[in-house]
């Protein structure tokens, strides 16, 4: 091979002979023109190279388009140096910049400026961006000594700070378009004219490189997509992601209230409440129908017994303490102990196996201040818990069950979910044979039921293989929440036992297992997923009646109000002194499935007229007949 | 008026003359000579006095027979002499006699004697109580002076030491029947054969007076009533309430359990859940249909809030705590001051009052493990709780409603129940108009409803008067369950307000209410009810369905099985290996309100054969018929 050459490996395996110092986007065009012009950077031997950047040395290459993560963060951290080089142009020596990042979805520049930027600056900002964009700067690395990076930047004390940490002997580069230079590991676009599309967000205070102690600079946000298609589709997310937010809607339709009297511990509201109970109420009676029994235990109990189970090793940093009779005691932030003292309590045989032992069970679990995050994120929530104390045989069968009530919860709710089986970690517990016999068990199970499914190879609980359930919302962020857990370790630690076949005592396997999760964190997911606009059967609210007039209807409106109430609708009755209109649309406001308005004519002839929540046409329809059809889409549990 | 001469005057005012040093059983003999025969003692000047001692003034006197409580503990009373008296007889100078007082039913002898005492000669003792019965031995009382009462006693060192408590200067007194003589205050029956009835119960220990430095001391117990048949009674009552003992009866119905990892904290197994659900839907839906809104409140909250409800202050001995952000958090022992902040967090009007916040809120609160007792003294138990925030016009419209929800719900359960209203007490806070008003309302609400009450005068809690429920039984045991409470004091603590008619803010009332008061205990109170043997609504199952033979009628009875379950019946199906006899009975024993049994003839029918519990026959019905019946029994929640 020549000296002047270099050969260069795809990600397909092919090889190709260059000449040394060729870039990536000479050997994108030698593939096609069509490769150069999407590329906007590569990984060269392992390390993130700039399209024009010279190789040297055989490698393995591989290209990045923006539609890789890669190429699209490279693009955003691009645009947050033309945000650097506008600011530069529009304040000039005033401005002090500091660092500029990628973050999800975009950047942010952080900046030393006297004037507090408003959202007009952005506007300005952002044009001066756009222009430096259409300039189509070519953008230069550049390999510098530490004083030559020291002279560049000799009026710019946050970079020289910034200067200070790279190590000695460490590549000291720079990057240049136009007449903006900005010190910087790369890689970048090789020209402003890359950027696709972005916006400017807000801007908020930020402590220089995060220590209290220094200075509040300003950080301007920006979201940066490799399309205008892309950008728009994120404001639309945003907007969607506003408008369904839970706590918004929580509050706006009354369903929960926090206190800082007790802070990541909700507070139900009426309306929240006949949701909670619906959810409750559901999954017990499916669960009465898979055999399950339900039981409840202490809130608190004995730290020993914490001790026992292993979440005082484990847990302890999450749990909150009382004391009862001068000893320590735990508030539960699981259920597993307190069921396998009700399984430990009787003696059991392999005829009484599969137990199947459910609980809505109130758990506490210590989070940061900061982490709270309305229903999703709380101290306090009730669990839709179960173990099923089975034999070993009776794995495959109990998991199918399981996964079978799963998928019957989920698709009630109109819910997609992803599947992810996690296997055998290093640090595993028990006896090997009987991990390989889960685990294949669990695969067999989800491949009989024709799933899907991702295997997290080592992830599982050192007490036992996992199957976690992602459900997607309306809005296709994905939510963990069932999860289906295999447990060796639980009945060693209870000395659990059963009588087998051969009247030996035995071990059963525990499966740990949960639906909803948290009902409080399913409630805040259903919010977002309906964006508050819940199926009849879990409304607050099911219908609004309205008369016309209220001295004229208010007999109809009673009998019709009374005869739903009787049919157990859950009804209200408007008969306030406001014009039909408001109250109309203060209905829609808190999203009634439907409301029936009655005048002269629904009198009459004993009918409504039906406007459906999101629909806007209203017909009119007998009332018997309207009942009649209406219990039957709560009793379904119709998604309308 | 002769000095030979004394006026007694009789409780109906009636006077008469006496020669002077009569006795309480002349003046009886002067009246009639039943009432000589029946009384036992009486009241003189408002002294106890034996029936023969001598009245040396003028005096208000009053007799008593068997049938007044005072009679019957004094015969109590005699009946430990005469107990005390054939120890003596049997054991001689090796036993030493302690106390022998009066308790409820009953009595007690302690005495210090080296063998043990057992069942056998409990036998022998009450033969020669018995002989000293018939013996007829006047019972004598007899002042005496402190030597001699020392010389008499010289060889009783446990009455020695009694005697040394008798302040100097006090009247001391002995009685004596035949050969044995007593230290005792009195009063005594007049002779040993008006013991009508008794039995010695069983016998323990107990340290001398009580304190543990002391000797232990064996204590023989009894009872005594005034007829045969009231000891029959007493024991059937026992024999009964050990039969329907919750414990007992929670142990062999599998409805709870304790654990010594959470003493006083009850473990609901699937049975007892089951019942508990029934209960809380039940009032749910009840409160539905009286407009009650349901919340749900934190299990623990900051200490401050405590601080402001005035818990801390009155029950923090009571109360459980706990840290959270390094503050001081308390678990709720009630939920009125989480309501309270629902209430403040909203700006209402008087147009939204009355508001009605119901919840099942599990509270903790401490008890001293002593007086811990199954489920009806526990330290965390759930509360159907609700506070009511009125204006003060609507109390009385909202107390009525009240009272008939909590009518409607014991009359579900066949219980007949007892109303208290306690009035203003000395230490009474807010107006005291405002008091009188409420108080007149309350009384006018009873008064309206045809209700009988009781006043207990000054009983009130010291925020508002209040109105208790005690329930009967099926033994006639009273349990004081529901209460409503009006407060005055919780709307000045947390600031509540309301936007009255004028648009001016002004206070709301707070009706705190509850009706089984803890749904715990009242399961416990419902388990002794029924004895077990629920009404079928609650019955945890409700049909068993049990084959003549499992191979020939397995396709029927699973056919019957799966329709009760579709009507939402809770059956079991009992296809194991075991006999018909044995299942049937083990069904009766589980206290199943229906068993079906299943032959050729009820196959080819289409029927089944019906057995109710506690019922000797047996019918046979259609099976739609059956299920269709049964379903509205349910339904109507009946008491079968």
């Amino acid at each position: 091979m020549s000296q002047n050459e270099v050969i260069i490996k795809f990600p397909n395996g092919d090889e190709k002979k260059y000449v040394k110092g060729i870039s990536l986007e000479e050997i994108a065009q030698s593939i096609s023109s069509s490769l150069k012009k999407k590329s906007v950077a590569g990984l060269v031997n392992g390390s993130l190279y700039d399209l024009k950047r010279s190789i040297n040395e055989n490698a393995n290459i591989e290209l990045y388009d923006l539609n890789s993560l890669t190429g699209i963060e490279i693009m955003r951290h691009t645009t947050a140096h033309v945000l650097a080089q506008a600011i530069k142009r529009l304040y000039g020596d005033v401005v002090q910049l500091g660092i500029g990042p990628v973050i999800e979805n975009g950047f942010y520049y952080d900046l030393d400026l006297e004037n507090n930027l408003t959202v007009n600056d952005l506007d300005k900002i952002e044009k001066e961006m756009n222009k430096i964009i259409s300039e189509n700067l070519e953008i230069k690395r550049e390999e510098i000594s530490r004083d030559k990076a020291k002279a560049i930047f000799a009026n710019d004390p946050l970079k020289l700070e910034l200067l200070e940490d790279i190590p000695l002997g460490a590549v000291i580069t720079v990057y240049r378009q136009g007449e903006f230079v900005d010190l910087c590991r790369g890689p970048h676009l090789p020209a402003t004219r890359y950027i696709k599309a972005f916006k400017l967000t807000h801007v908020s205070g930020a402590y220089w490189r995060g220590d209290s102690s220094n200075k509040v600079l300003q950080r301007i946000y920006g979201v940066a997509f490799a399309s205008k298609e892309a950008l728009a589709d994120y404001f639309h997310f945003i907007d969607e992601a506003q408008k369904r937010n839970h706590r918004k809607l929580g509050n706006e339709l009354e369903l929960f209230m926090f206190s800082e009297e007790a802070p990541g511990m909700p507070f139900y509201l009426a309306n929240g409440q006949l949701i909670r109970n619906e959810l409750e109420v559901f999954l017990r009676k499916l669960q009465y129908s898979y055999d399950y029994k339900e039981v409840r235990t202490p809130i608190m109990m004995n730290q020993r017994l914490w001790e026992r189970s292993g979440h005082w090793d484990h847990y302890k940093e999450n749990m909150y303490f009382s004391e009862v009779d001068d000893q320590s005691f735990a508030l539960k932030p699981m259920n597993c102990p307190g069921h396998m003292l009700i399984f430990k309590d009787k003696l059991n045989s392999y005829r009484d196996l599969p137990i199947r032992m459910a609980e809505f069970g109130q758990v506490h679990r210590h989070e940061f201040s900061g982490a709270l995050n309305g229903m999703l994120r709380v101290r306090t929530f009730c669990q839709d818990d179960a173990h099923i104390f089975v034999t070993p045989a009776q794995i495959e069968d109990e998991i199918t069950s399981v996964l079978k009530l799963i998928d019957y919860v989920y698709s009630t709710f109109g819910f997609k979910y992803e599947i992810e089986l996690s296997t055998r970690p290093d640090d595993y517990m028990g006896d090997e044979a009987l991990w390989d016999k889960a685990e294949a068990s669990l695969i067999n199970v989800l491949n009989k039921l024709n799933y899907e499914f991702h295997i997290n190879e080592g992830d599982g609980a050192f007490y036992g293989p996992k199957i976690d359930i992602h459900i997607k919302d309306a809005l296709k962020r994905s939510h963990q929440c069932a999860t289906v857990q295999l447990d060796f370790q639980m009945p060693e630690k209870f000395d659990l036992t059963y009588i087998n076949e051969e009247n030996k005592k035995v071990r059963p396997v525990v499966i740990h297992r949960a639906v909803f999760g948290s009902i409080d964190r399913f409630l805040g997911i259903l919010i977002e997923h309906f964006a508050g606009a819940f199926p009849v059967w879990l409304a607050p609210v099911q219908v609004k009646v309205i008369p016309v007039s209220n001295e004229a209807h208010k007999e109809y409106v009673e009998k019709v109000t009374q005869q739903l109430k009787q049919a157990e609708i859950r009804v209200e009755l408007d008969l306030r002194d406001e014009k039909l209109g408001l109250k109309m649309r203060e209905a829609q406001m808190k999203k009634v499935p439907y409301i029936l308005v009655v005048g002269d004519r629904e009198r009459d002839f004993q009918t409504v007229n039906v406007r459906q929540y999101g629909k806007e046409d209203s017909s009119e329809v007998k009332l018997d007949e309207f009942i009649n059809d209406l219990k039957q889409i709560i009793v379904s549990r119709s998604l309308n």
